[in-house]
């Protein structure tokens, strides 16, 4: 028998409503039929990003977003800012440089987050940084990026945009758009959102809009323009990812259900169990002063390969985490606590973990994980 | 009760082993399993295609690849030749014209096949025209064009390549890539796949990645050259829409099983009763000289109005099919055999559509398309 457990950032464990939602024989959506799940969905993601905008959905990964949130709203030879603390960050740079635009990076140690005085003093000295591109959950170091004083920063730039990569955030942590006042926000399905990989979003400003229509960059299928127009109309330009959308239909019932101040709650306390876990185990956090509620990046004992972890965690526990990426690789392991995940999958991924490490030869009180997790989860 | 039927175009009906392949707990890509099933998907893919070449998948809808076949092959300033008798061709002449590229459109009168002579005088006029732009079946009007003959010309031209939009035509209408010398073939999920909409695929001769190293046009997300590094490793460069990739291994084992040769030969028989009844009731074809065996577009009577036909089908029995797009909205209807459709799906399709034209008024002896199409089903 094998039971196969989910703690990665991405894909996350999908409810078994929107698995049903899933399997359901597809509908056409040119029909009244799918424009009234996609009005829902329209309702149901303006309450997630706590914004009036609309929100923009593609059929694609994340990075569709993110290409399609520099192209639509810069020119080539615009400078933009990036900030660049992960393999994240780093995308955003080569989007710019992909299509001409200038990034000027905040190079940012992995596992540590920007200063915002550092994007104050840059933005005073060139005011003709046209967008602030940052994640608030940078996935690949687990660290929380502070996007609500940078917003607070870049708002008072009427000639420069803050976007936000939210992708392993949005419904994690909170983030909300219209009242921090971020320009341009992105996300992913396969999240907090509780579904497979295939959709990205983006919601835009006003003030974004604005952007939009002095962009020039070419663009086609990410044009936010055409999808903007097409989704008022419960459509979109081209055929959506119809099945993905009737799932998301249903996370976003479960979503507002449970009520997003609610969700927040959750992942706070099954991240904070899990990092007392790590704690009390004698694990060092890779983001000790800025981690995310969405994932927790745990520096792999001294001796011990991170990408080892990783692989006794799949090969004898059934349990997929990550590894670190890049600069991290075997460094660091990932424990995701995003969206559908309760206490007893936390519990379940410390103590393999806590397996894991004994049978890799780290000396520690097997259980003592387990304990500071449970002492959180029970605290009232 | 309510049983649903679709004969649309794009999306088709979903074999229930895919749907039940779509609702497993999801795996995560960066692991041995999925990338067995990805290693499977790649040889399926080659079988559809009828290629020696990786068949490219993407996170997207067709348009995406279609995007991406301008923009990782063409130059800025590049002209393209581009064959508009639809509004798939239209397509690409859009997505040249947003990426700089020089459209030097072929007008097709919609209904009617492109000449292969008139491509062949256009290029042996100007030997600078890079790409050639053809649907193999253009899905908004039932048209085949005579891909194998535009094929045998583009290949005398080194500096030129074909494209072929299949997205409406692989895997239902013959299209063998490396036989007839295609250089970019691009396909979608959601239609003779049988799989949601959400996946995008682009197969490139060696003669089109030549293309690729020379093409300086901006793209990201659907950039070919990263993408075919990652697929060769079982991988994609962005996280890949999972469920799809799923539920296409199990639709490819579906292909296999039946066999493409047979496939084909349901396709042109479910089509040819499709054509046969129209002819009984004294309908007339859209395409009544280049019919595809994908999908067949019939006039609406007149004095009838195309888009009423498809409204009763879909308000009185439950029956999707597909009105007409732009210029032919109003004048036609669209009845697709593409996919998971078998002789019973079409015999449904046709009394459904006697039905309705009977409710509209229009004169003919009930029963008489039925009665032709069972002529050609029962036919040995």
């Amino acid at each position: 028998m094998k039971k196969h457990y989910l703690l990665a950032p991405g894909p996350t464990p999908i409810p078994p409503e929107v698995l049903q939602a899933l399997a359901r024989p597809i509908v056409h959506h040119r029909t009244p039929l799918y424009e009234g799940i996609l009005q829902e969905v329209r309702e149901g993601l303006k309450y997630l990003f706590q914004t009036k905008s609309e929100v923009l959905i593609f059929a694609s990964s994340g990075t569709g977003a993110m290409e399609g949130a520099v192209t639509n709203t810069l020119c080539a030879g615009d400078k933009a800012l990036v900030v660049e603390g992960g393999k994240f960050g780093e995308r955003f740079t080569q989007i710019c440089r992909a299509y001409g635009v200038k990034p000027i990076v905040i190079p940012v140690e992995w596992g540590q987050a920007v200063d915002p005085a550092v994007i104050e003093k840059t933005l005073r000295e060139d005011p003709s940084i046209k967008a602030v591109f940052t994640q608030a959950t940078e996935t690949s170091t687990g660290v929380l990026h502070p996007v609500k004083e940078i917003a607070a920063l870049v708002s008072r730039h009427p000639g420069t945009i803050l976007v936000v990569d939210g992708i392993s955030h949005v419904g994690a942590v909170e983030l909300p758009m219209d009242g921090w006042k971020l320009d341009v926000v992105i996300c992913g399905s396969q999240k907090a959102l509780m579904l497979p990989p295939g959709l990205a979003f983006a919601a835009l400003s006003d003030k974004a809009w604005q952007f939009v229509e002095r962009s020039t960059l070419p663009r086609f299928y990410f044009d936010f323009k055409k999808e903007l127009k097409n989704l008022t109309q419960n459509q979109s330009a081209y055929t959506p990812a119809i099945s993905l959308v009737v799932g998301l239909a249903e996370s976003l019932k479960l979503i507002r259900k449970e009520g997003l101040e609610n969700i927040l709650a959750r992942h706070a306390r099954l991240a904070k169990a899990t990092r007392a876990a790590m704690g009390a185990l004698g694990l060092q956090l890779y983001a000790p002063r800025a981690y995310s509620d969405a994932v927790t990046a745990v520096l792999a004992p001294r001796g011990i390969d991170g990408q080892k972890v990783v692989k006794i965690l799949r090969e004898k526990h059934n349990l997929t985490i990550a590894g670190g990426q890049d600069r991290a690789k075997g460094k660091i392991f990932r424990l995701a606590h995003m969206g559908y995940i309760d206490p007893s999958d936390i519990i379940a991924g410390i103590a393999a973990v806590e397996m894991t490490l004994k049978e890799l030869g780290y000396q520690f009180e097997l259980g003592a994980g387990i304990k500071a997790a449970m002492e959180v989860l029970s605290a009232k």
